[in-house]
């Protein structure tokens, strides 16, 4: 039995902390899944074992061996080279230097074509094929968690630019403002990227004394950096510090997202992302409200949704990815025709 | 003789100050040209019949009549309906109140048909067909002037959003920055557009007591507002003020123009308008350098480059809509062989 008898895909979205991997069928049903922390050390090869041993065991739940599906995709950080599988400058992975094969590393281990596709991107694909993005012709994804990335659909299409675009979190929102993780100054990520507000919560604690309960949150739940939901709760506690930085957070990503809108004037604005999703409804329509004061055409705002695919959006989008390949790009909405 | 046996067409660029209106042959070759004041007063339907004056003139400099044009094309500020030629929110002209039937009005006072579009995306598509950005396919055309405006080609097509995009003057530099002309907060062109530098050098100069020569080599110049010219003559000066004001406008046009490019990674920059052409090359080399500490993509930026039809571009690009028109869009590039 070949592979094209197979109608299964693989997706795995590479996260800085963990690694999602999936196998769907034609219709997007999850048949097999697993999460495995992304390793801290070893660099690239001992993430791609990682990424291998996930999607194996995703595999034994779905019944198929990886070498029978259609083909497994990748949502990654840093720079991707589609046609190659290469990912370079993958800063939110542990000692990833240079340049590192991927694609076919993957493909060599899991007997199966692999396809690599930018993390952010991927995610924003999945929301306007499969998730709250469906009606629209052109949408801004913006994934707000560890940094804050930007992914582009323009007249029905992903918008790649010369492959690095979507840089939403690095736009200047504050001329000489704060010094952001990438080493600039003044970028919607120093003040809204998780990273960035994590550093700028420990300097506040440990070196100005500000009371904060967010790193006791963060031990008594056995974690080592303010994860998502530890924000999450530390708000619902009404915490002072974590109220603060979230709130200058959603001031930056209404000025930067109301700035990218005032360039691009899409229909729709889906925020996801591990921050976006924890943080919900209630976040989405304080982005909206902070994106106002700065949108040119303010009578007719752009519809701002959250993310419909949950956390599963770069699992799926990275599925997607097989689908492109196998029918030549972009996937035909045939293939794709219900919401997961 | 009908229409259709004359391949000579119209253009005019409707700015704040002046009217610009050539009629051109089918090689981009200036026939006739007239230069005419935008009315200061009397509203749109003066405004409608200096276009028509000082298009009657450059026919004549041509030797045709207005009816044998095969059409007239018209660059208009403000929120332009390409079905109908209406023209509204216009606030760079005095007394536009409301929407405007700007393209029935001229087409029945000229008795040729008329075109209308945005002035900013129409330079940009000169630019792009006719000038300097003719390498590229996917371009950013900056017009730096009484405002800053922006113009997107991507893919090889004119990206217009909903309507509404390109405005790159309202991209938000510095949160809780300076007071724009729109009203808005830290817009770049609260820094960097002429009219927005122009208040606040008043402002430094009347109220403040700086000393400056710009309204004294306005006034002998018998212009009432700090043109381009004036402001070129005030550097050349060397007076502070001035070079003071000039330096802010550069660093926010780099901080701007840095997070357009973030977002949307074009092949290439194009500095047009007023300001732009008449400050050229040397102003060009300081916007890329101040984009430099913001560009994600440092190690590949794109190219920036002075707009290559200078004054004329908008004018030109205006003439551009009535071979859309005619052809469908967009112009094929067979029409448009060579630059003026």
């Amino acid at each position: 039995m070949g592979p094209t008898n197979h109608p299964l895909r693989g997706g795995i979205d590479l996260g800085g902390t963990k690694i999602e991997a999936i196998v769907v069928d034609a219709d997007q049903t999850v048949l097999g899944s697993s999460r495995h922390p992304t390793p801290a050390s070893g660099g690239p090869e001992a993430v791609a074992s990682e990424l291998a041993a996930a999607m194996r065991e995703a595999c034994q739940g779905a019944k198929v061996e990886p070498s029978n599906l259609q083909g497994v995709g990748i949502g990654s950080p840093g720079v991707v080279d589609p046609a190659t599988g290469a990912v370079s400058t993958a800063r939110n992975l542990p000692d990833w230097e240079g340049s590192f094969e991927l694609g076919s590393t993957l493909s060599h281990e899991l007997g199966t074509p692999v396809s690599v596709g930018n993390d952010v991107q991927v995610a924003t694909d999945a929301e306007f094929e499969l998730g709250a993005g469906r009606p629209y012709r052109s949408l801004l994804g913006v994934m707000w968690g560890t940094g804050v990335g930007g992914g582009l659909i323009l007249d029905g299409k992903p918008w790649l630019g010369r492959g690095g675009a979507g840089e939403i979190g690095h736009m200047v929102v504050k001329m000489g403002g704060r010094r952001c993780p990438c080493g600039r100054e003044g970028c919607m990520e120093a003040y809204a990227g998780r990273a960035a507000m994590e550093a700028r919560a420990r300097r506040q604690h440990e070196e100005k004394g500000q009371s904060t309960d967010l790193f006791k949150i963060m031990k008594d739940r056995g974690r080592t950096k303010l994860t998502s939901a530890v924000w999450a709760k530390a708000l619902e506690k009404e915490d002072k510090l974590a109220t603060e930085l979230i709130d200058e957070a959603v001031e930056a990503l209404g000025a930067g997202i109301a700035s990218a809108q005032n360039l691009l004037e899409v229909e729709a604005i889906v925020i996801g992302g591990g921050l976006g999703v924890r943080l919900g409804e209630p976040f989405v329509r304080r982005i909206r409200q902070a994106m106002g004061p700065h949108l040119f055409n303010d009578a007719h705002p752009p519809d701002v949704l959250l993310a419909g695919l949950g956390d599963l959006g770069g699992a799926l989008g990275a599925a997607l990815l097989v689908s492109r390949r196998v029918a030549g790009t972009p996937a035909p909405v045939a293939e794709t025709p219900s919401a997961a």
